[in-house]
């Protein structure tokens, strides 16, 4: 027997299928486990569509103020891409083609006239992929004015509390590597879509690593602003009004500048006179300036931690973090051990927030339909510890707010010892490459970040290698989630999977941040995509 | 009988009392209404003492690190006028002139060897008063770092939730100007003492009128800065925690220079790397620069309102924003009728963001010791409403996040409409003058703005007088609040009480906001009191 939730999961996926035109179908869908060469090799695209689809934001931008694209051939490219890549890794949960080119067609009517583009920043007719809610958001709102296309919305898991992407409306979303790869979440459909170029720059959210785990798992580029930089006034989400730790929205790209081009088409539109959240704080230029100054005499000064005392991450990972410190110091930057502060009490202490209100708000939704929740949820989510009542979350803030306080006295601390400003720490974002399907277990590395409010920006490194990265052999477990973790790990089937950092900078410091970024991407040779 | 709290509140009135040197103490009290003017003829200071406690802030900075004054001898006339300010209205919780002269020395000490002050900025040996926790604040090491001596802590109501300075350990502190009034609060003991020049600038605390409504009520300029702009970290507070409206810290002083000298010594010390609450944004001139620049071409554009459409103001504070609309007019700027936007949702909404705990943290407290609550306690807290739980928690917080943007959406509307900038808004901070004891009954002039997270400045505006302000023939009251408040009304017994407006500007615009707030102040001819 069919139950209502399927028939209703059913049709939404046929709906998804309908939306996509006979013409760009896969007529044999591959077998292989890595699709991500295919959108080259299938015959659906021309010589000029891959060229388009393979470029970064910056130069289409760039192309299309000159007048040598035009939006509408843009916009056709990456819906084909983007429709492939459905097909090959399951990715969307909403595909419009129709009208998005209809936009397009009249962007380049404005150009046709004017000979510019017309519109109050050059943002461009490039694509944009991401969850929104059926009302407008403030910043789709604001993207639009800046001249952005949107023609699909990609697939998060139920809840999105969780770093795979799976649901039961279409199933799970596999990585463009490798089909027994998760490729992350919660924005996980997203970090697919960008990752197999069916967009160049995706926009996802962030409030326990769903911005920077799929960049990692999918070998991008991403930034977690702080809170009160981008505009999220408007946006559906899991848990709304839940404001002790805020989610946030940012881009995934190919490359540091793609982020940058995001955040400064944003921040043009003067955003903080709709969202009352954002913070009144163009782009500061300076601060971009004063770390591109550094460069050029006396270096950066880091800091980098490669176990954060809870897990101890696979090889892969650890050779990821020694390579970048390797590569800082070869090129005449000082780079410091940093060590974490009371992770394990921040990681509990948010995992008690998520579940704040014992998980009321989540399991209403899930029931709601009567579907069953997806594996991990009740990992992640207790719903037998109750609700908190409101003095016992004034405590929490306390204890937060504390923490927080805790982690920049130490940041000072360090600073007072080296006698120098300490620009950022280098971590790993996750304790694993991209993870295999239902092994995502330990969100820490992500999370004490949001507890924090730090801007972190991930930076894609290298791939596992089975030849290089054998399992310790002196391995002593930290703890029962730690052996668990550790025990996951398995050379052959990791080999080739994405390894990624994450570049931390104090709060709001997206320029700072971003532009350090840019230059470990550069010095490891990391700017483009293999 | 004498219960325990009672003993204990006698013992501290003892301590404070022998804290005050014989020779500063009065002799024979006088038993006028208005003791604004009894430091002057008290013979306990000298003329020089006299100019030196006449003086504004930014002076004495100057003249101290002239070598022109001695921090000892600044120190010593406002302790001594700071200890008259307590014998005639009651203003200490605490009193501490031998640390604070021991300080004053070792400055002193340092400008002889040094010639310079020797401190990073130059706020100057200046007299600071404030509320402190027993562990010292961020905003406390700040200021000492800035060369801030400390002398008095100032009285504030039971709970601080009341705009009245009344508890059970030193009783009521009143008005300066006449006994009769309040003083205003909660950082009521600090207004009164700025009022009558026991201290320079005051720092009051503010989550619903509380250094607004001292400073309209004392004849002073206030800032009541955005969520995040000043360091609040290590301060004590009522309701702990409690994060949906947050309390802000600010000056309160005799002219907006001041404050602005309080802001940008304070910014100067990079608190955001000390309080992880407060933005990386430093004092941004180029934002005070701009509103002077329109001073010059073409004006400032600035909404207003009289009446909140809940509440309608006493006919001096109906006069008081006329006469900052004419005078506006008059030299030149662009005054725009405003409408409160849904006002009444704003005021029930906070007075239930204030009450969420059902009141239990404030209950806790006065319960522990088993004093008494004070007066209008149970009008603003009610306990008899219960704890919302999680969930309602988090439909408050979209609750305000939309009403936020919706008032956002009316600022872009208005801005539309005129076709340019919309620069700030002038409105009541009080429904009154300077009130009478036990009358203070409506918070919402003042709360709103807090929900919304607004930036606002007092500005002193002039006093009721008997023979303009007369009743109104024609009142219909909008409600049984409204209907109280008018009723409260009285001619004769509010003559010469100050009247205050507040300008409103978008949230995080202190530099903006205050500039403009030293123009009207300027244009009004209030630069100093009278």
């Amino acid at each position: 027997m069919v139950t209502m939730w399927e028939e209703r999961a059913a049709d939404k996926r046929n709906r998804i299928d309908d939306s996509i035109p006979p013409e760009w179908k896969i007529q044999n869908l591959p077998t292989d486990d890595s699709v991500l060469d295919f959108p080259k090799r299938s015959g659906l695209l021309s010589d000029h569509e891959l060229t388009i689809t393979q470029s970064t934001a910056s130069d289409l931008v760039k192309k299309l103020a000159q007048g040598e694209l035009k939006a509408v051939d843009v916009t056709i490219a990456f819906c084909k891409r983007a429709a492939l890549a459905h097909q090959l890794v399951n990715c969307c949960l909403e595909f419009f083609p129709e009208a998005a080119i209809a936009q397009a067609k009249e962007l380049d009517a404005y150009y046709e006239k004017h000979k510019k583009p017309g519109l109050e920043t050059s943002m461009g007719y490039v694509s944009w992929l991401g969850k929104y809610d059926t009302t407008e958001s403030v910043l789709v709102t604001l993207l639009r004015k800046a001249g952005a296309i949107f023609y699909t919305k990609t697939s998060v898991p139920q809840t999105l509390m969780v770093c795979e992407t799976v649901n039961n409306i279409i199933g799970r979303t596999v990585n463009p590597r490798n089909k027994n790869w998760s490729c992350g979440g919660s924005s996980g459909g997203e970090g697919a879509m960008v990752g197999i170029r069916g967009g160049v720059i995706g926009v996802g959210t962030d409030i326990g690593g769903s911005i920077r785990v799929p960049s990692a798992f999918n070998f991008l580029y991403g930034i977690r602003p702080s809170h009160g930089r981008m505009p999220y006034a408007g946006m559906a989400n899991s848990m709304e009004g839940q404001e002790t730790v805020h989610s946030v929205v940012g881009p995934m790209a190919h490359s540091a500048e793609d982020l940058k081009l995001f955040l400064t088409s944003v921040l043009a539109e003067e955003l903080w006179k709709y969202d009352p959240k954002v913070v009144p704080m163009p782009w500061r230029q300076a601060e971009e300036d004063a770390v591109k100054s550094k460069l050029h005499s006396g270096g950066l000064t880091l800091g980098y931690y490669s176990c954060d005392g809870v897990v101890l991450p696979h090889p892969p990972i650890l050779r990821g973090i020694e390579k970048v410190v390797s590569t800082l110091t070869q090129n005449g930057h000082s780079v410091h051990p940093w060590t974490p502060y009371k992770h394990d009490f921040g990681h509990n202490l948010i995992n008690n927030i998520y579940a704040a209100d014992g998980s009321t708000d989540v399991l209403h939704n899930i029931n709601a339909s009567g579907e069953p929740s997806i594996p991990n949820i009740k990992d992640l989510l207790n719903p037998d510890k109750g609700q908190i009542n409101m003095n016992e979350l004034w405590d929490v803030h306390l204890k937060k707010w504390n923490y927080q306080s805790e982690y920049l006295d130490k940041w000072r601390e360090v600073e007072g010892q080296l006698g120098k400003e300490l620009d950022a720490i280098i971590a790993p974002i996750t304790a694993t490459a991209a993870i295999r399907h239902n092994q995502f277990r330990y969100y820490g590395y992500a999370s004490v970040i949001n507890l924090l409010d730090f801007t972190s920006v991930v930076v894609p490194v290298t791939f596992a290698d089975k030849s290089v990265d054998v399992k310790k052999a002196d391995y002593q477990p930290l703890g029962q989630l730690d052996a668990t973790v550790q025990a996951e790990y398995d050379p052959e089937a990791y080999h080739g999977a994405p390894v990624a950092v994450q570049v931390i900078g104090r709060r709001l410091t997206e320029e700072k941040t971003l532009a350090i970024a840019q230059e470990i991407g550069r010095l490891l040779g990391n700017t483009v995509t293999p």
